[in-house]
């Protein structure tokens, strides 16, 4: 299976990470995919993982002349959408940042592409395979608790001084689609329910320096059968915390609760008394199950249309944020 | 000091706690005041600190005859503000189960009435006193997080059986003002901001037979300053729970974090590395406060004007949750 790599800008490291445990996948190519940004960590990822791959300006040429089955879509945000199409036409398999689109427009864009390639296509939802987020979703799946009524998110990082590209709508995106979608997509998978609605609200205050970078925000969900969801978003996590991110999840459902935080997962139902730590662990990893899935194997957490679908609900909630206004997600 | 009871549905243990600590107060008068409840725990209470009150069917005839300077008011949800009113009317110091009034109307006499007798009235905002929260608040006024940015909270707590008033919301209010109240106070109190918008949901689903009883909410507010808050208000939590209640605070500002979860306060802050538990003690206590105050001493924590406010808010929650739009809170 050969492999292209174009942009660095968030999650490759998920490609790098797995290729260890993928003998079968050749890094055949890698491209910054724009001049502002430099391939060193592709290129340095790829030689330690034994690749070597060829290294392009253009990375339309690379699509081109590598002829790869699966591209690893990291670029500039506001490009993803762009390099997720070509790469369908292409008929490439496409393993993308999220969001896969900064922009309803380019959101249709890809969605279409991907239709018509008949290829694979997965969002870089990696936290669905962190330890504790997966062993607590398997407790849901599970039955554990019942019925999903209600979920709580968060995500909390610390700012430090970001790169130019963050401090401007354009360039970044905004805060609830960057950093809240993780969040919707916990909401998504832990309650296998569809969102109605949603009410956001986001604030630059105290962003530090950071231009358009939205330093907080809140988004509140309705899903199908009533069912509510939160997600409260920070970059004022201190410096001297104990980790980047602070991530919690919390469902509560009709037969019990479930609780992520700190990396630990935490269950309350009816089953013993009290609170009981629960293992957390998860022996899949999200590019290894892509490329087992292209392969024809299982398949992995993410499929295509939750791809697309996180991309859309995250624009509805920035759009409500920038709105003020309730914004429905089933029209 | 002389003091009577008016009702038995709530917190009117904050009074009869603090008894032993207030040899000046003598409790002259109990009522139900709804010939559907029975005095007896008023009694017995009264009692069990060395009191022997007079017990009155009619709660009116009792602050007639027995002409108390302060009346606890904890009778029906519906008549909060109908007996506070009367007190007010007579003269008398009220301290009231929270929230004061279940509609706009009634909560325009309560205020009406307050500010004509010229008498002090705080609502049972009992949890500023809980010896987590108390030291958390103490830690955000200090500076210690720096300005407060974000604010999310969480009610949770045991639906067990109910009994029947919980059932119909004419006399049960909602669970918004009930429940939520508690972290809607936590809000305004930590964040020192004056409300700007609310946007709450509500269900009724999985109330186990509760009738009108909403069994999980959340709200989303604007405040001041561009200062955002939330709260997650459930019934859910599962019978054999640690405990009755899940409260939670976290108050995320420009250099800090603090947190109550579990009973305990942890902080984030420039001062030391990773998160520190902090401890958490309350060496004050409502009524007492309370009765200091009346008795010329330093005011409690628990204003007139923030318990006609707390009312106000939940109401305006309620009205977003019910009518499915977001709210104004300074029209």
């Amino acid at each position: 299976m050969k492999l292209c790599m174009v942009g660095c800008r968030g999650h490759f490291g998920y490609v790098l990470n797995d290729l260890p445990l993928l003998p079968n996948v050749s890094v055949v190519g890698v491209s910054a995919g724009t001049p502002e940004d430099k391939p060193t960590a592709l290129i340095e990822g790829a030689r330690k993982a034994g690749h070597e791959p060829e290294v392009f300006d253009d990375y339309r040429e690379m699509l081109d002349r590598q002829r790869p089955d699966v591209v690893c879509v990291d670029g500039p945000y506001e490009r993803h959408a762009e390099m997720c199409v070509e790469a369908f036409r292409r008929g490439i398999h496409v393993f993308c940042e999220k969001p896969v689109a900064l922009t309803m427009e380019d959101l249709s864009a890809v969605e279409n592409a991907w239709r018509e390639s008949g290829r694979q296509f997965a969002g870089m939802m990696g936290l669905r395979y962190d330890p504790a987020v997966y062993a607590a979703w398997t407790i849901v799946k599970s039955g554990a608790i019942g019925d999903v009524r209600l979920v709580d998110t968060r995500k909390s990082y610390r700012l430090g001084e970001r790169p130019g590209f963050y401090r401007k709508r354009a360039t970044y995106g905004g805060t609830i689609p960057w950093v809240g979608s993780h969040a919707f997509d916990w909401i998504a998978w832990f309650s296998g329910r569809r969102f109605q609605t949603v009410c956001a609200r986001h604030s630059t205050a105290a962003n530090r320096g950071h231009g358009d970078l939205e330093a907080t925000a809140l988004c509140l969900f309705t899903l199908e059968g009533d069912v509510l969801a939160s997600a409260s978003i920070d970059y004022l996590r201190p410096s001297n915390a104990p980790t980047h991110g602070d991530d919690r999840i919390r469902a509560v459902g009709t037969r019990g609760v479930v609780e992520v935080r700190g990396g630990s997962v935490h269950l309350i139902n009816g089953e013993e008394a009290g609170e009981r730590a629960m293992p957390a662990a998860c022996d899949r990893s999200i590019f290894r199950d892509f490329a087992g899935q292209i392969a024809g194997g299982p398949a992995g957490l993410v499929s295509g249309e939750e791809t697309i679908e996180l991309a859309r609900i995250s624009l509805l909630a920035l759009r409500s944020a920038d709105e003020g206004r309730i914004v429905s997600c089933t029209a």
